[in-house]
C-alpha cells in the first residue's frame, strides 16, 4: 500500500492536488512533468534548503523548458514587500508570462512569500509548494494563504492565491532539526482537537515517537493533520466563516508573540499555550473536564516553553490589535469536545481578562 | 425612466453591483449607507478629484463610522508599489480590520491602485469605484483588475478583485476635459466592435455630439458601452479566454505606446491605430471590406494622434515583450463584422512583420 495520501481541495479557481506522505515527490513526478513541459519555472527557495533538497527538486522540475533558481534568505526576515518586489522585477527581466510557473521549496515562509509573489505577478500565475517542514505541510502549504509582512504587522499583506500543486514528502522531513518537529506537532494537536478524535488517540499514544523523529509515524500524522485542515478550507475558502476554526489557540497565541518581543517566544509554543487558555473559556461553556484535561496533557507533553513574566495589559493590547480582530470584536475557538470545537464571538472583554492574569502566572508544570 | 442602468456581473466572491449613467450617486446611497454602516472606510482619491466632487462622496459615505480620506498624486506615477505600501501601513496604523471598506474616487489610475490595495489588505478587504473619467466608468471600473506598475512593465503586479459596487455617474463627466472624453471614447468604439452594432450605429451618428461633451448622450453611450464590458468578463473572470476579446487594439497598440516613449501617445490614441492594424489583418482572415470601411472611418473621426517615425523594429521588439503574450505566443483580436470578433494565435510574425512597415509609414487621413 502506498504511504502517500491523495487529497483534493476544491476552490474557486480550480482544484489543489496533493500529495502527502512518504514517496510524494515520486508520486506526483508525472503531472509535474505534464505541468511543466515546454514552460519557464521560477523556484523560490533558499540556500541552505536547497543544499539538502536540490536533487529532487531538480527532478520534478526536469520537464520544463528552463528553470530558474531565487535564493531568498531563510525565515521571516525575507517575507517583506522588498523581497518580493525584487523577485517581480527579475521575473520580468527573464522573460516570466502568464503561463510562467512557480514552485516554492522550504518552509512556511518560503510558502508565504512565494505564492503571494505568484499570486500578484502578471494578477497571478499558477503555482506549487513542496513543503520541507512539517508545520508547511501541514498547515501553510494549504489552503491558498498568501502574504508579506509590514513592520505594523505580520501577514498583513497578502492575498488567497491557491497552489495548483502541493507535494509534501516525509522523507524530507529527515534532516529537520526536532525542534522544528516540536513546533510543528502544536499545529498537529491543534487539527486533531478540531476534527479528528483517533487522530488524537494516535497522538497520545505516539507523541515520543514524534518529538523524536520517527519519520513513519510524523507522516502518518501529517496525513491526517492535513486532511484536517482541507475538509474546513474547503468549506470557507475566504476564512468568512468555518475556516477560522483553525484559528483555535492563535487568538491568546498571537497576542503572546507580540508582547513577548519578535522571535523571542516561537509560534508553536505560542499555539500550545493558546490551546490551554481557551481550555478555560470552553470549561465555563460546557466542554467537560475529562475532555479538557486530556487536552492540556497532550498539549504539556510537547512542552511549550515558559511565559512568564507577561504583563496581561500589553498582551490584552496585542489582542485587540490582532488583524483577525474585526471591528465588530474579537473570536474565540473553544473545543466542545475530543475533535470539536466552535467559534464563539460574544466571550465579554472581562471574562478574557479576569482569566488572563492567573493564566500568565501560573507557570506550566 | 430613470436614466441609470442597473448592472450585475457575477463573479467568483459574490456580485458587482454597479450603477450607471445619469444621477448613479443618488441611486447607490441606500445601498452604499447599508454597507458602511458603522465601519471605517478608507477613501483612496486625489487632491484634484476631491476638490472637484468631494461634495457627492461626503454625502456616498456618510454611515461610515469613520471616513479617512488619503491623497495621491494624479495618473500613472501613484500606481507604483511604494503608493500601495504606503496606504497599508497607513491602514494598519489607523485601525483597518479585515470588514474595513475601501472607496476609489477617480479616474483608471485610482481604480487599478485602490483595488489592488484592497485586495491585499489583510488578504482582501470589501471595496467600490466610484469612477469619474469616462474611460474608467466603461473599462477600469469593471471587471476586477486591479494593479500597479514596476519598472519593467505596466500593470505587472497585480490581482483580480471584484468590487462590491461600481457607481459610474455621467454627472461627473461634466468636468472632464474634452480631450480626455476623445481618448475614452476609443474604447466606447472599441466595445461596440466587439459586442453591440447598435451601440455602433449609435457611435456612427453621435460621435460629434459625444466628442463635444454631451452628458446625455454620452451616459447612454457609457451603459452600452459597460454592458459590452460586464457580458464579456462574466464570461471569463481570469482572463483565459473570451475576456481576451477586449484586447481588440491593445496587442499594437501597447507596443505603440512603449516604442513611442513614456506618455508620449496617449492609451485611446494607441488603441485606435491598434483597431485600424487589426482591419489590415482582419481583411484577410474574411472580414467584409464594407465592415472594414465602416470601423476604420469611424475610428478617424476620433483624429488618433500622429504616430509617424517610430521603428517597425521597436514596435515588434516591445510586442513580444507584452506581459499579455504568453509562453505560447502572441494574440490578436480581429474584428468579423460589426458587433462581433474573433481571438486569433496563429497570425504568423512575418505577416504581422510585413503590415507593420507599411502601416506605421502611412499617415492617417
Amino acid at each position: 500500500m502506498s504511504n502517500v495520501s491523495r487529497l483534493k481541495l476544491p476552490h474557486p479557481g480550480g482544484t489543489t492536488d496533493i500529495w502527502i506522505g512518504e514517496g510524494a515527490l515520486k508520486e506526483a513526478r508525472s503531472a509535474f512533468g505534464e505541468w511543466l513541459a515546454d514552460r519557464r519555472v521560477f523556484i523560490v527557495s533558499t540556500r541552505e534548503i536547497k543544499s539538502l533538497h536540490g536533487g529532487e527538486l531538480t527532478e520534478l522540475t526536469e520537464k520544463a523548458s528552463e528553470a530558474i533558481e531565487f535564493d531568498v534568505p531563510d525565515g521571516e526576515t525575507s517575507k517583506v514587500l522588498g523581497t518580493a518586489a525584487g523577485l517581480w522585477q527579475d521575473m520580468l527581466r527573464l522573460g516570466g508570462k502568464r503561463d510562467s510557473r512557480l514552485v516554492t521549496l522550504g518552509g512556511g515562509s518560503v510558502c508565504d512569500l512565494g505564492g503571494f509573489v505568484a499570486g500578484c505577478f502578471l494578477r497571478g500565475i499558477e503555482y506549487a509548494h513542496v513543503p520541507t517542514t512539517l508545520l508547511a505541510q501541514v498547515d501553510a502549504s494549504i489552503g491558498g494563504k498568501t502574504g508579506v509582512n509590514l513592520p505594523e504587522g505580520k501577514n498583513s499583506v497578502g492575498l488567497f492565491h491557491h497552489p495548483k500543486f502541493v507535494v509534501a514528502d516525509a522523507d524530507l522531513l529527515e534532516t529537520l532539526p526536532p525542534e522544528e518537529i516540536r513546533q510543528a506537532l502544536f499545529e498537529v494537536v491543534k487539527a486533531a482537537i478540531l476534527g479528528d478524535s483517533s487522530l488524537f488517540e494516535l497522538l497520545e499514544q505516539e507523541v515520543d515517537d514524534l518529538l523524536a523523529g520517527n519519520i513513519r509515524r510524523l507522516s502518518e500524522a501529517a496525513r491526517r493533520a492535513a486532511k484536517v485542515k482541507i475538509d474546513i478550507v474547503a468549506e470557507d475558502l475566504r476564512e468568512n466563516d468555518r475556516r477560522r476554526l483553525l484559528n483555535l489557540g492563535h487568538t491568546l497565541g498571537h497576542a503572546l508573540e507580540t508582547a513577548s518581543g519578535h522571535g523571542s517566544l516561537r509560534h508553536g509554543d505560542a499555539v500550545g499555550h493558546g490551546i490551554l487558555f481557551a481550555l478555560d473559556l470552553a470549561l465555563e461553556r460546557g466542554l467537560a473536564p475529562q475532555s479538557a484535561d486530556r487536552i492540556r496533557e497532550l498539549v504539556k507533553r510537547l512542552q511549550p516553553s515558559a511565559i512568564a513574566g507577561l504583563d496581561p495589559k500589553s498582551v490584552l493590547a496585542a489582542m485587540s490589535r490582532d488583524k483577525k480582530a474585526r471591528e465588530s470584536g474579537l473570536v474565540w475557538v473553544l473545543p466542545t469536545g475530543i475533535g470539536k470545537a466552535r467559534i464563539v464571538s460574544d466571550v465579554p472583554f472581562e471574562d478574557v481578562e479576569s482569566h488572563l492574569a492567573p493564566f500568565l502566572s501560573a507557570p506550566v508544570e
